[in-house]
């Protein structure tokens, strides 16, 4: 059994941005999948993806969108897994209509909000997360930490 | 064949302000169904009203909800119906979070929002829009408008 | 019969994100005629603009400004048609005003808000509003709800 | 001739702030009246208004409004006449709608704004503005000031 | 083997919303304790916290603030278990400030945030999250889930 | 007797904007002269400036400043003459920091604030008011006004 | 020689929130005085205030203002003595404008700005300052962050 | 005995910003030392540095930090040295992130604010703080005004 986070995004020019969640779950050797999956444009494909997430072995969803960004909503409404959301800048208003709708969301369904456009910061709270599970990432984690450290005071 | 209106919202306690919604399209003859939907904790039920609304009779739904407010836009893709927005102040941001949750649409998906708390607008709008289909309606129209007028010139 | 669409935009500046309103309604065959009309330097006009909308065949006007963004709410108190207004980023607030300006119409009169420079999805509102008149529309709704959703998947 | 201020707002909810205008313009002996006229619900009235004004006898308009504040912009386009424009607190937003809708007009139509709610300051303003043509005016603004200042100081 | 949360609070004043988080965590029959500690009035204790918390068997941290909310943050730079913070209102900006405060936290130290007092949404958060290291909690969530949907629909 | 304007702006960063509002002024054919007078770092010219305006044969302020812009409202602390703000985008916060700053006066002292970087609008607003004491300026008024209608519409 | 401070506020009706202000530096033993003194009302007395403040013995100024908050910064521009600024909720928006009003002060004249209605928080800042020529504070502010931290504590 | 002020900062990248507050400190001849120290990744490190920073001979810190600045906060609570607060403009939200972050913090442990990438304006606060104990920093102070002023009024 091994860590596996399913990551999506709510469109094509998000890609770039969400690609970095990737990378970091990657220095991590958390196995993950990035789909471009739309909460308003695709939601049917959302819907399947967030119901049959803890079937096909993912423990943990982030999921990245702007302007009203519902799609982590979308899929936290769907499944039990934890949802981290990403929220990102486009268009205008700063990122900040993407951050009040991913993360003031209602009682009951929560999503795990990140800063604005922070796709790194989401996969290492995946790994933070997944720890519980995995016990042998919080060596990982540690190593990051020490390298972030070590990266601040060279 | 006389318009309807079906009008939806988040949460039972949106309830009150969205009542005044059903008044106005009262005033206006136009039928209409009040039904608390959330996209979040009732996600089937929600998508089943959209799919189903266009067969059932509805003309137009109008969508009301707080906070991360994703109700107008999770129905409005799944219809291709209009859906009006009503944003609803709840919590300590103002109602700038519903807001942006429910006018920032990606492309392609739109939801036409009216103000915070609008919901007396939200049926004016949906007797403009339905008065493209049932003529009738625009006579209630003028006349609301010469009652307004009068109104404010008492 | 066939559907039309009235666009008016508050300056010439704005011409250019206008334009893609009238590219998506004329993917979707609706006849359409782009206005440069301001609310504050051709007043006249936009009234005319607005009382005769009706008259001269229209079902539904769009209206696109930026700043204190009053087009679209004056040109709806001019007409019992719907009206779907476009809030327009200009200058320096992110289009923040224009929103507020577009959004927040007080009771009786409602304009139908779409996004911050949300051109687009102003015609694709148009297009969900006049299917109503227009049932022929709907099957052009589907294709585009079809082509998006392939091009997000592939 | 004795110098004349029109002092209008958008709603009859909004008549107690603006009458704190109207006191103050009466403590510098400015002749004044007080209308109710709304940009979206009368707009014939408003227009009438704006454009009769300075036949009328009228130096100079106040004009107040809350929400997507659109009644003084609409005045300031039908009259050479300086138009104070007073944003009114009303909903959810803080005023600052009406403050961006107001103070944000487009080149070319001005709106001496003032403070949220500062319906007091609008009256002040005005006396300013009048006494470049009305001299006498400028020895009440004095003693005025110097009132406020010995009630700071006191 | 058991859950465990730890919940920490920065002030006294903030005790009675913090509290709702426990209440739904005794509901999910998760063992937690409530603490106040001031990431900044009491920093040793926060941090001696914060290092210690894994060894005395806790699995997850919540940690609500209001104003320059920064305890969530500094717990979490002190350990490499999830921590959840929760954006309290305090003061008169509406709780905005403790939001970006909590939310926008830099790379490498993620924070998973909830809305603004949303210390319920703290415990359904950390339910889901403990789920994938105690799998019987998926069973409650989904009662939990499903008395929700009940309330809803009732 | 003819019409004057001081111009000034807290900084020389800010004079390539404020000059606009001297070019529509020479539209106008109204005097004016430009001088850079810092609140802050040149309180004594300021305030000098400010006391002898009238006496200097000067009608009109206009004062145009960014971020914490109090220049407005310190000239406007010394003189009973009008004061028109300007408040200019400069840093990061676009310019929302000087709209506050200039047009959030406390009674008794008012500044009639144009919108941010609007040094074209002040003087319009210039022509406006000096219209009341100069009626001579109405007719350019009126044929500046034809001039932008004819730019609308052409 | 005694520590001293000077605390000035706009407005009679910011005396209550600014005598907390006093009770915290009285706490300290720091002599202190508070006075009402507006930067557009009593423009003068301002000034002066701030120009013999070090001739009369203060070591460092507390200003306290809402809306459009120029004292703090007025009375910096007229003194080289350290300026602390609290900027005061009045009015509608939250206290943004003060605080933006306070703190975006431009380069060369700074205020060392606090929270919103911060006024204790002024009185620690003060202490702390003050520490630097009057060494025998540190003791008491030490003894009032054990208080701080026992209270926390218990 | 001479002046010492530390400068730290939470990240490489913000070292060309706070490298001015270096240079205005050495126009002052004011000793100091520019550290990347970040609270959330050193924080032990950023810890013992505001431990020791008064036995080190600094009489005052200067902290810099962009998103949720929690560097000068968490400096202030380790040390009762007098702390100024940098917000810095980093990602996406214009500096509002680091400015409510810097500048909202609760009763006790203040942080005196300037503006968001306010580098120069922290050096000159330091100065008028340093004074109190520095008598001759007054005289510098003074020509640098002046020199300010000469440069305005060129």
């Amino acid at each position: 059994m091994e860590p596996k986070v399913g990551v999506v995004t709510g469109s094509k020019s998000d890609l770039k941005v969400m690609e970095k969640c990737c990378e970091v779950l990657n220095q991590y050797g958390i196995k993950n999948e990035l789909k471009v999956l739309s909460a308003h444009r695709t939601p049917d494909e959302a819907t399947a993806f967030a119901v049959n997430a803890r079937e096909s072995g993912i423990d943990l969803i982030v999921a990245g969108a702007g302007m009203a960004a519902h799609l982590a909503g979308v899929v936290a409404s769907r499944t039990t897994l934890p949802v981290i959301g990403v929220p990102l800048k486009s268009g205008d208003l700063g990122g900040m209509d993407a951050l009040l709708s991913t993360v003031q969301m209602p009682p009951g369904i929560p999503v795990a909000t990140v800063a604005v456009d922070g796709a790194k910061n989401a996969a290492h709270l995946a790994a933070q997360i997944l720890s519980l599970k995995y016990p042998e990432l919080e060596a990982k984690i540690m190593e990051q930490r020490n390298d972030m450290k070590k990266n601040v005071l060279s």
